[in-house]
């Protein structure tokens, strides 16, 4: 059980999971700060949804307006290249189901479920650093900028690999999650070509990770396996409400890009001042080194801060951005403690 | 793209399409009441939700905890038998995937998601009426108590039926979509056998349909197959803390029974002064018969008022429970309408 429900916090197969986090660290205090996620600390408004996007059975016609609401926030050429989803992670469940594969190469350290996914179809995964490589497989996954590490692929380089692919009857999935507050031209979608699969998160850059939204952008042929797939009803009336607005509303978008921008800067100079090591980033998140690592984790849970770790990496952490001054000011002070050799309990309160 | 987005009203693919109900009735008054659906016009309250319930990525804890509130409020032996969806639907659309059969049967005329699914997978679908038939397949699908005509199969039968399929290596699966206010002895969930899986929806009971909640019930090597593939965050933070509250709410349940009870009652004797004879029903939805059924399908929806009708049974007409005096006068005045024969543009307005 372990495994769906719990992720148990020595694998941190995720982040996110705070019930591990107390039961792991079951002194630390309460509300915990949970900086194991990339998720926009600042959420999207939804404080105004109607009885009915709770009530009422999804309409058709408005999951399509959402779904064209997609398209055209990632710029894809065709409104009917966007399918919805509940969360990103539905489509990465569905993938090797619909388009199945023997042999899956995956571009570098990443996200953990979509080697998990395809290894349980079945195929044989190869976790690869050279693109080039890439294209000798029957499906290729790119996370792009990549978690944890915030590096980027050009989408020309993308294009030569679904074309090296598609020659040889392949799909190429690009994992987009992290690109929203990037220049259009670093996402696939306005050029995507024939073979390949785009994911787009929605609750990470609206910061409303608990509605379950995210989005496919695949040709139309793939798009209508994908929306087949997953039926007539996929996500709830509110995240048709909220979404549909959101996905407009390119005001709230700049704006929450430059807060996170400088939420960010002043996250990286406390990161620095504790003596982490900057490794990568996107705006929703900061990779960093230490040789203490995993010891600074462990004081961080004490103090009732969670960051990600990594089994294969014990000297990287990820964070997430702290949202504001106290916030901050609660992951500087629980770092200064730990730096400092313990004193009796002082990392037990 | 029709069949994905629009279900085409002609084919009444499925209920709650008011988008092209008013493409085909674009006179009617609004707003339209939609008695196309079986879900419970008075909804579980849903005020309250915190603004983390969205913002928040649902944890694996309050996630294990909905579905043990389902196991307990179904009746399952245990609380690892219970799996979160969005939706049943969700659940409907992975059951050819996770559980592959070549011959599949269903047993009567009803909801038609099971047949196109498990067609579209590939599998020879046969639609019988007779039960003994189901043991001879590799998957047999019962919606029970059935929609649209409220047929009860009794779970000694199912038993018996889900035995002989596993002597085959088959499996059951028995759709409870309709049964929460029934005795609890009607469902199968509390003699769950091995190889048999029972779906129930949150929705319609509750009157919550946007917020795309159901469960799976099936043994523990089943139910684990299906959490895998639902992945660790299958349903929203506001399913889960609306989920949990309302399952548990026994006073809330046995009130919304009773209060469905006097509505379908006064809906009965509305339908039987215009015409229309009895042919089945459940708590949430009456299916009746008339000569005319067509032209009455058309009166009401030129009156903005969408009921179900069924391409195969063009005599029939279901609907949804009116929730209140004023819905079943508007009801009722249409009806009267309908049957005299139209005067000018009587019928247009």
């Amino acid at each position: 059980m372990a495994d769906c429900y719990g992720h148990d916090l020595d694998g941190d197969a995720h982040g996110g999971n705070l019930a591990a986090a107390r039961r792991a660290f079951p002194q630390a205090p309460e509300p915990w700060l949970d900086l194991s996620t990339g998720v926009n600390p600042h959420p999207y408004p939804v404080a105004d949804l109607p009885l009915e996007a709770f009530a009422r059975l999804p309409d058709g016609a408005d999951l399509a307006r959402l779904e064209r609401a997609a398209a055209l926030a990632y710029g894809a050429r065709s409104p009917v290249m966007a399918t919805a989803a509940p969360g990103t992670q539905a489509i990465i469940n569905w993938l090797p189901f619909l388009f199945p594969a023997r042999r899956v190469g995956i571009l570098d350290f990443t996200y953990g479920e979509h080697a998990r996914r395809w290894r349980a179809s079945g195929a044989e995964v190869m976790i690869t650093g050279k693109i080039e490589q890439l294209a000798e497989f029957d499906a290729a996954v790119v996370v792009n900028p990549n978690n944890p590490d915030g590096r980027l692929i050009p989408a020309g380089e993308l294009l030569r690999l679904a074309a090296a692919l598609r020659a040889r009857g392949g799909v190429l999935i690009v994992d987009e999650a992290f690109i929203d507050f990037l220049p259009p031209a670093a996402s696939l979608v306005p050029v995507l070509p024939e073979g390949a699969i785009v994911l787009r998160s929605f609750g990470k850059t609206f910061g409303l990770a608990g509605l379950r939204l995210g989005f496919a952008i695949a040709p139309e042929p793939m798009a209508e396996r994908l929306r087949a797939a997953l039926g007539p009803w996929p996500v709830s009336g509110a995240a048709i409400e909220t979404g549909g607005k959101a996905l407009a509303d390119a005001g709230w978008i700049a704006r929450a890009g430059a807060r996170l921008a400088a939420d960010g800067t002043a996250l990286d100079a406390l990161l620095s001042d504790a003596g982490f090591q900057a490794i990568g980033d996107t705006l929703l998140f900061r990779l960093v080194r230490h040789e203490n690592a995993q010891r600074l984790f462990g004081a961080l849970g004490q103090a009732g801060i969670l960051a990600r770790r990594f089994a294969a990496r014990p000297d990287w952490l990820r964070f997430g951005i702290p949202a504001d001054d106290a916030q901050r000011e609660r992951l500087r002070s629980a770092l200064a403690q730990a730096v400092v050799p313990p004193r009796g309990e002082a990392l037990q309160v």
